[in-house]
């Protein structure tokens, strides 16, 4: 059972978010289902196992996952089958490499990359709807950046959790976190071994009070150390959120 | 009658093209009808005149209109109450201003900035489907880019220039052009008083074939000075296309 690594890029919409679900498709789904095509549809439907479990409406740029095929394909012939299968589904296949054999994708994973869009203004979105969050007012993004500052480090983010969160911990270090003007948009950077669920989106939420000037950079450390989740700011929508990449040893 | 000037972004794909038609949706129409439902549909429905008519699938952050409205509203209410009405469309009005009684959006334009994206790899844009031209293998910016200066100047664009094209003369001056790699991406931007039409995608359609190493710089330069459409390259996709701005005094 030789073991492959593949990298995926894709667009949340549409889907109900990274995990099979008996409500709508998942991005697993369909990706486990072209697998099985190129396999001739022989045997169980493989499983694959991400990096980072996206929530509905969040995208990738470098997703990665693991899995485990019952043939021996050259990783340029299954990427070419892959995204043959994956062409009426906005997913596609960037790269894949065989691995080790005890290769596992999110166990192995140093770091996580997000990036977060927000568009800054009073007018909707024309060309980018789903991939930016709209704020109808202009934020400060110098405030923003001084204030992420604050949550830099060794922490527990418990107020930025979203409660339904299941990971044993909530310690977690954010090893960089940047908020930058980018034309029409402010980008938001952030960069952890690992997050907690909706961590980042929870963080933008509440950045955005300060770039509103409703919130003082104060505020944001004062609510880190609450460690109670009604203690941070709203969870940003899902459709400005993507993971650009994992990195690994 | 007082005149606007609007300043409108779009994402072209399920449009048939800027102008209405019999056969589908113009983003022409849901404009007017969005001016229309401003006015309470009193009347008749105004009828707006765009610098440029795109192409269906191809994207603006910058055209520019003039209408003139049988009510006299303050500008920020306007924009306001059309975004509202274009809400289900992705049409977005970025700006409105008073204009003079004579502007003319497609007279007075002193110039028309494009952008074509390439995404030059050879897996499918995951992400900005229906936002890049996708081209399965890599392309020689730095070759593309040279080639393109043999199209600088005022010169007879007959190779350049759709069949259809109603233009009373081929002969337009190419003020800027430039290729250039943006990170997965090709960009190749494109300044001029006026295009012809589909003169910037046979242009990239064109330059395409530098970059794959098919055709010389020498060959661009033939192709413009034979004055015959068969003699470039095939029109790039409208996906890749955005009009990015229009100039006036």
């Amino acid at each position: 059972m030789p073991r492959y690594r593949l990298t995926i890029e894709y667009h949340g919409g549409g889907f109900v978010g990274w995990q099979r679900q008996a409500s709508g498709l998942g991005v697993q789904q369909v990706i486990e289902e072209a697998l099985h095509a190129m396999l001739g549809r022989r045997g169980d439907c493989p499983e694959i196992f991400a990096a980072g479990r996206t929530d509905a409406g969040v995208h990738a740029r470098g997703q990665v996952v693991h899995v485990d095929l019952d043939a021996d394909f050259a990783p340029e012939r299954l990427l070419t089958g892959m995204n043959f299968h994956l062409r009426q589904h906005s997913v596609s296949v960037l790269r894949i490499e065989r691995a080790a054999d005890d290769f596992n994708a999110r166990m192995d994973a140093t770091a996580r990359h997000y990036l977060y869009r927000i568009l800054d203004r009073h007018p909707p979105p024309g060309l980018e709807a789903g991939l930016v969050w709209h704020v109808p007012v202009a934020l400060d993004a110098a405030k923003m950046h001084d204030a992420a500052q604050r949550l830099l480090g060794h922490h527990d983010f418990t107020s930025f959790r979203a409660s339904e969160c299941q990971a044993k911990s909530p310690m977690r270090t954010l090893a960089h976190i940047a908020v930058r003007r980018m034309g029409p948009e402010i980008h938001v950077t952030a960069q952890a071994r690992s997050f907690l669920h909706h961590q980042v989106r929870i963080m933008v939420g509440t950045l955005k009070l300060v770039g509103e000037g409703k919130w003082t950079t104060d505020a944001v450390a004062q609510a880190l150390a609450a460690c109670d989740r009604r203690a941070a700011g709203p969870t940003a929508p899902p459709e400005g959120l993507c993971l650009t990449a994992v990195d690994y040893f």
